[in-house]
């Protein structure tokens, strides 16, 4: 159901499918959680006082803005709890429709264009109060970022209508800075905006999201939320990884760099259509073959990519794929060159 | 609202107020998690087959009878999923109640008799199908331990009835062996043994409660459970914590030993009643002062407690202690001696 599932296989893969910053972990984070390693036999600060100072300097909030979770898909969790409705546009990260009906929730979808774009008539005229809207900014799978007009309007519309809307921001920092959304929507009560430590700081295994609500939310928040929901090493982490400003901007260079490098290559390859992402991913649609051939050709390879078929909206003719290291991207490039030719 | 928050302190204080055991972590973790912390960088095995594997092991069961959580209360939260109403027994974890209530489900309480014996009887006469009985064995701030003849019948009584029987055995090590509730229950499927690391191996920072359930129960865990909801730390910790017979031989020996000498001593002091405990913590009624008066005069001292009134169906009249080192225990109740007298 998700990427990353390294483990269904039996020899050493290099793994394109799961989204994970390919510089990899900070190296002071290591020797960090080894001084700080007796926290794990206390139990952490119910109240999260330092993880949320530092969560809110870095998103440049107030600490009582702040939410945070066992991974970002625990606040959307929790989130759904408060309202009737769930709002996606597909395709998407298949855990919004997950979770909503896991809790017993309606889930409404509407469908992006061709271009990723959202229907924002359509969306106006279908929502109502207490819906949730979740949207990925930029989405996944596709990696496309909502434009700073198009987000603004969203918002409006959210509270015109006495709906809540969510953006799911987890590949935030891996963006071309255009706007920061946290800044550009900081007027707007009703609205979250979720990150997370998981992709941009390579630290899937850590759990640690974290999201910038309104004060009132934040209360609200406390009321549902489980105790204890975030561990002692994510707790201490948060001392570290927000700091090294020198790894964020070599992280976001890379990733630009690498993006344009490969989408460059990609869009000379026959037979697929690479589409424009601001993440560290790319969405490809095959024009020849179907995801099951390109997987194990690819796989033959030791190269492990994400099938897109089960992912709502989507079909056998995607594949996505990670934008990793360039040795690594050289290699997935020059197999997809092999298959569908140049 | 819980014990353990010694962060709102501002010296050092003697947590008297969790209950973890006074051996703390066993030493070959650290070494073991510092030779894994590159996991951290990559997705949990959403499956967590090596996890289940290890579960099994240790709870003599298979891995397809297991489900695990961020934390025993994590499992607990998800149950509630399942079911119309939560019953619980007053005093108990104040978590059981608050989770009904965050996920608007119905909750029905009885009350522990005063030797906190289970009704058997009213509760026959009370549960229908589809109710979640949720209870602590030991229990939660008392610490006593359901009879095993009751046990069995309140496994029998929750099969005739269509309801759910869920067990917090968060304290199960540190009581005298008697019975393992997961052998005595085995052939009962509408059951759920939830135990954890955070007490008896001393981590409540690494988040790691798991639970035995009939495979078809575990089959229908997984599509309520959050993904990755274990963390890369908590995970990698089963190929230790469950394999050092000697660190849990001695844990259990310590705690009996200890628990045998606080209560020999507590017995002799003025004023108060302490009672009689299977787990590694003492529930005491005061017959003289109140709650804040102890808890303000042991602070002084540098002698954090747990006041009880918070629990619903307790009152000012207790405090609850856990049994630490020989030298704390010995602390705690020279100042008891102090206060009350002998």
């Amino acid at each position: 159901m998700h990427g990353g599932d390294i483990y269904s296989h039996n020899k050493k893969v290099i793994d394109f499918s799961s989204n994970i910053n390919p510089l990899g972990v900070m190296p002071e984070l290591k020797e960090y959680l080894i001084k700080c390693f007796d926290e794990v036999s206390v139990y952490p600060d119910i109240k999260y006082r330092r993880l949320k100072k530092n969560i809110a300097d870095y998103l440049n909030v107030e600490p009582s803005q702040v939410v945070a979770g066992n991974g970002a898909v625990e606040i959307i969790n929790n989130f759904i709890l408060f309202f009737d409705r769930v709002v996606v546009f597909t395709p998407c990260f298949s855990e919004y429709v997950l979770r909503a009906k896991a809790l017993n929730k309606e889930v409404r979808k509407f469908k992006y264009d061709s271009n990723f774009e959202i229907a924002i008539e359509e969306l106006k005229n279908n929502i109502r109060p207490k819906d949730l809207i979740i949207l990925g900014n930029p989405n996944n799978p596709n990696g496309k970022r909502i434009d700073r007009e198009v987000l603004i309007n969203l918002a409006v519309i959210t509270q015109e209508k006495g709906a809540f809307l969510m953006l799911d921001e987890a590949f935030y920092e891996f963006c071309p800075y255009d706007y920061d959304s946290i800044e550009l929507l900081k007027n707007f009560d009703d609205i979250c905006i979720i990150r997370a430590a998981t992709k941009f700081f390579a630290l899937p295994g850590i759990r640690l999201g974290y999201a910038k609500v309104s004060a009132n939310w934040a209360e609200r928040y406390k009321e549902i939320e489980l105790p204890w929901s975030i561990n002692s090493f994510a707790d201490a982490a948060t001392e570290i990884i927000f700091k090294n400003k020198d790894y964020i901007k070599k992280s976001k260079e890379y990733i630009n760099e690498e993006r344009q490098y490969m989408l460059n290559i990609l869009s000379k390859i026959k037979n697929i259509v690479a589409y424009k992402t601001d993440a560290n991913f790319i969405l490809i649609k095959l024009l020849k073959y179907d995801e099951d051939f390109i997987y194990n050709r690819l796989l033959e390879k030791g190269i492990l990519i994400r099938k897109c078929s089960n992912i709502d909206g989507l079909d056998k003719s995607y594949i996505r794929i990670a934008i990793k290291s360039r040795e690594y991207n050289d290699l997935i490039l020059k197999e997809l060159i092999d298959i569908l030719g140049e």
